[in-house]
């Protein structure tokens, strides 16, 4: 009887040489997964099994991971406003630790001795899958043709080509990896440090011009609505990325660390993640104490860092969700945005949590809440140590002369 | 003989009514002073002059701090890229400091019994003044009149003229500052949490359409040359921001804690801090390692905040900026940026220093510096800690059931 | 009908002197309060009620805060292994914002309309107690005599004796303060930077001299054992206290900042708290993961100094404890810990959740988990940034001779 | 011609095999260094020498980096009070980056080919003597013998024996590692959880029982003088090392993370190293401010990490030791200390830096600098915030009802 493998399968080159390869060379069940992390439509995940099952997989499972990747991962890239570098909403980094998470469980559920991918050698994703795979299921031992034999492009159209599987020879001029919390955009000018992507590349191109005014409503925190429409998060997530990304909005190259050590770089495009922090972040900054607001980009910054190398199951992941779902308590109201073509504006908030409340003194306006006096004897007390340290030191400065 | 003093000087209402109140009333000797960190053309300071003696003061000086204000302060807020909750870049909370610390130092030297400024007790301003007075000038005391009296604008004006002074009594819809790093906005939307500034507002109407491409040249970290054309810093800051804010770049509203614990709104233009912050943030996502970029975010945010909060003269301060200084040995370089009717884009850079050198693999790409074998081992031991955790931990939950 | 006020009664002269001096200057009607945080045994607490309405207070009320003392504050501090400036287990901090919050609850339940406390001007008390009152009770009033009318030791005894109360002149050489989380002593020597207190200064007397083996048991980061007879938490730290302080254990000097920005120096005697949290913090070394032991030491450090700065009702420390709860999840087995006199050895841990299992390999020793060569590969990459760093780096160097 | 291999040599059992492997089996001009950072006598030194040659070593060298690893290591560690894990001095991890380095320097001065190190699969220093050689000679080939080949001790001895060397198969019950900044002792009881070293384990027994008082003095930072005499501070260490070990003082045994994931527990005595922690801390507790003593922590705790894991040519530590001596400008004085048998009491300081002056108001006693009201004001203004979000929250709440 043939041992089972279970393959990550995306319907793409490398995972297609891996399917014929797991099963003539290496003799094994090949079982193909897809985990949608909400990238994929029902077309293209019906045309994906086709193509497994045209490649001679024992068995082909769809996985749907979108509500659970949110649940587990993407909310708490919200609660924390995370951009990796100021600038990039982890879109991939998240998503494939959600995905190999899943391609774990099914391996275990199905009692695969063997587990493989199709990561080459060169990138993030290989430690991810990896490691993953190393921590939740360790006895199980892990393939990766792609990586182990080096095979060049050519040389696995040629073996398909050989085991009677045609594969067009001519490569995309951009790759594109889209979920539901971003679509990344890789081509010859993310290579180089100096170029941009030229507007061609990008998967949606700007078909919206007429300015909109759009209403978000935060429930602790979670996106729950839409112009006064409530939905559930990833519902909400999804419409608003419909509006928001024919605006050109959320578009930008990430420059990063990968996991190996070597710098990347990478477009994405991410119309909601983009507007969806932003617009927390307004609503954060009305209803948390000043304290709240700085430890939350310390723990939210190491937390995207350390999913992004793929470190997800970390107890100390499991802390910080705790110390951030806690924050959320009172992130409730609606944010006021303005979608314009290849930007957006935060127009403002609304909630009954607001600190911002005129009843407790405006800022430049006087008030009843304290005095001048007050304000006078707290800069004494709050300057307090560092005049002494001045005087301390200067004394001993003239003592020295 | 009349005792001495020093005070803040702006022009407006409530330092007019100061110079009158001082000199009549508390019956002192008036030494007015303003300090110009970059926001005051020559025209605008003889007029201030001019009305300083109509006022009566015994002697009327300008310190021009924006060269110092540069070196002590806005240089480590581009090292730092800071941008106070992600948006800021502390345009005001700056230039306060250096204009509090110029006045204690002229009152030294003239050898003043009392330094006045003209703070509501309403702000942020009240305790950076009172605070860097305490330290810097112990001895001198604080007179604030404004804060004291509690006047309204009626009964200020009323005074002036009683005393033959004249002032308009309408007041300008928008209250503005004005300084190198940054022009302050505030209104009656401002004072709201969800209202937005309107059009008319912006000091700087858009008045360029035409995209533009421009290069920026730092070395170790800071701006020294545009387009090719190497200058100081000050003077490539001033040059980049009559080029850039035309095009309405780097607009946004601050939402924010002020020192005296309420939250306050206020909006801001700023075109060359903002593109000067990313430009050299990119330069540095390619020249520094994965923990100089998250160390210097933190240090950065705090020496931000703390700024803010008026402790610059703490020496953590100094610290801080030893740290900071150390890290901008290598970040020199160039970097594209394209300017665009309210946006702009970082193009991309390029530096000798430049850490994604394609000599040592490219991301995504096949490489000679390390194998496959090497990840894989790499991923078993990088792993291995939560390994051992899901294992022990799991094995405990088994043997519990 | 005379109007409310609650007084933060303690027995000693100070808060003597606020009853006499409420009642009949003020024309109050005094409700006197003593929070028990563990520091009082019956008798003291039935001299302190007598001595009260001997003063001729209203009413006299014991709140016992010691569990809740424990559930709401002591419990994090364990969590967290806090130890301000690696020395002080916040002994008195802790316990103030306890009394604090229970008196303001006391006000309001009896609706007071006014609080009043005994703090002199020169200390930590009168931030906390002043603080949590402005925040919890915001409409009542708050009266503090001493630091008011700056009266002398001597002022105040002569007014009460006035007022027909006897109070002995002669001053205890060290003021002492008792609570379940460690005791502090105040003296001449602790005014000066040089000297430290003689043995007699402390409260608990060495009288225990022969060794002696202790187990700890804790579960989820909690004590719930000793010598392998369970108890509650409370229990648990009196008894280990009865047992460790006359070993002369946990004596130390905290030299720290103060609130209001002097520095202080106390010394204190805290046993229990310290085994403790030596204890506690050896178990978690073996059960928590790298990153779970760094963010702790962070926020934890964090947490201590903004509970000794009395802002404890910061909702920033709820969300501390949130995560440090988390974290506590498997802190849970056995401590080993030898008593001697003036010191102590934590010997080891035994715990189901003991990463250290020889299972996974030794240190030091060769296993079965992963290979040389995987160490190799580990090694590489983890280098991988830095090795590039310095191939750039010095390449530019050499280009530049 | 015979190509160079640099060997790491220490003359125990696992480099003595390497000599004769690296020779005979492999071929290459063996050319064994020793690096001495403070732990070999001379007349060690000279054994090991001996040894090498008799070994058949093509030269040997001693190189000696007492000074340099003082300079740019253990200097920082001082200035950080660099505990790990609130414990460990980081004895060995730091000497074996400084060993490492040397080498490294070593091998490229004569133009090696090969670099070998003696260190098994199954610890610290094999990815510390890899990642240092791969980051600072990356073209000069690793040689892991020991590792690579698996040997049993028995094989090691029966292969020396089988070419001419006698080696005593008999093992030390306790391996131990000397360094000036301390020593290591690992044993069958530091194998497990919950034993703890015997008291004939410990290299240094305890022979002084007479307590004595020392005056440690310090200049910015370091230590420069005992009792009133200057030394250089690695004179300084070492006289006080041979002063105070006999006490038994700083001994404890270390629980943490080794790089490799796994739980790692030794012991340690390190009486100079932890007794010139704690007294310069308590130094820079009465000369630092509160946010220099917080972010030192913060930093200095990374750094030990760092460090620990090798990473010491990061240029992040180049960055947080512009930091740590930014912040030692004022930390100079003496410190009063008491040593006993196995323990040490810090009794107090004396500095002209000491912000403890009685000068600016001592704690709990009445003062000129500030009023009881201008502690009122602070106190009102420093919970505003938290004030303002109780009552937001509360009417929040009561209007829910």
């Amino acid at each position: 009887m043939k041992k089972k493998v279970v393959l990550a399968f995306s319907g793409g080159l490398d995972t297609s040489f891996c399917c014929i390869y797991l099963t003539q060379d290496r003799g094994l069940e090949v079982h193909s997964v897809i985990v949608n992390t909400g990238g994929f439509s029902e077309e293209e995940l019906k045309t994906i099994e086709e193509r497994a099952y045209a490649l001679g997989v024992a068995s082909h499972s769809v996985v749907d991971e979108t509500e659970s990747y949110y649940q587990d991962c993407i909310r708490f890239l919200v609660y924390g406003n995370v951009l990796k570098n100021a600038t990039y909403p982890l879109s991939v980094s998240a998503e494939r630790v959600s995905q190999a998470t899943a391609i774990a469980g099914y391996a275990k559920k199905i009692g695969a001795e063997y587990v493989a991918h199709g990561s080459t050698g060169a990138g993030n994703d290989q430690v991810r899958f990896d490691m993953i795979f190393n921590i939740l299921i360790p006895g199980v031992e892990i393939i990766t043709p792609i990586r182990d034999l080096k095979l060049s492009r050519e040389a696995e159209i040629e073996y398909l080509k050989n085991h009677g599987v045609e594969y067009s020879a001519e490569k995309a001029r951009y790759s594109i990896n889209k979920g539901i919390w971003g679509t990344s955009v890789g081509g010859k000018e993310t290579l180089t440090s100096h170029d941009t992507l030229p507007e061609e590349a990008w998967p949606t191109q700007v078909s919206e011009t007429e300015p909109r005014k759009i209403e978000l409503s935060f429930e602790k925190g979670e996106l729950v609505g839409l112009d006064g429409e409530a939905m559930p998060p990833v519902k909400a997530i999804q419409q608003l990325q419909a509006i928001a990304q024919p605006y050109g909005i959320g578009r930008d190259i990430h420059v990063g660390d990968t996991i190996i050590g070597i710098k990347g770089r990478v477009g994405f495009e991410a119309a909601a993640p983009v507007i969806i922090i932003k617009a927390h972040h307004t609503l954060e900054k009305h209803t948390l104490t000043k304290w709240q607001l700085s430890w939350k980009d310390q723990l939210a910054s190491f937390y995207g860092n350390w999913l992004h190398e793929g470190q997800f199951h970390d107890p100390i992941m499991r802390d910080i969700e705790a110390f951030l779902a806690s924050t959320q308590d009172k992130v409730s109201g609606k944010v006021f945005v303005k979608l314009m073509p290849y930007r957006f504006q935060v127009l403002g908030i609304e909630s009954a949590h607001d600190l911002m409340s005129a009843k407790f003194g405006s800022y430049g306006e006087m008030n009843n809440a304290w005095t001048g006096e007050d304000v006078k004897g707290f800069s004494k007390i709050f300057g307090n140590q560092v005049m002494i340290w001045h005087k301390v030191n200067a004394d001993k400065a003239q003592a020295e002369d």
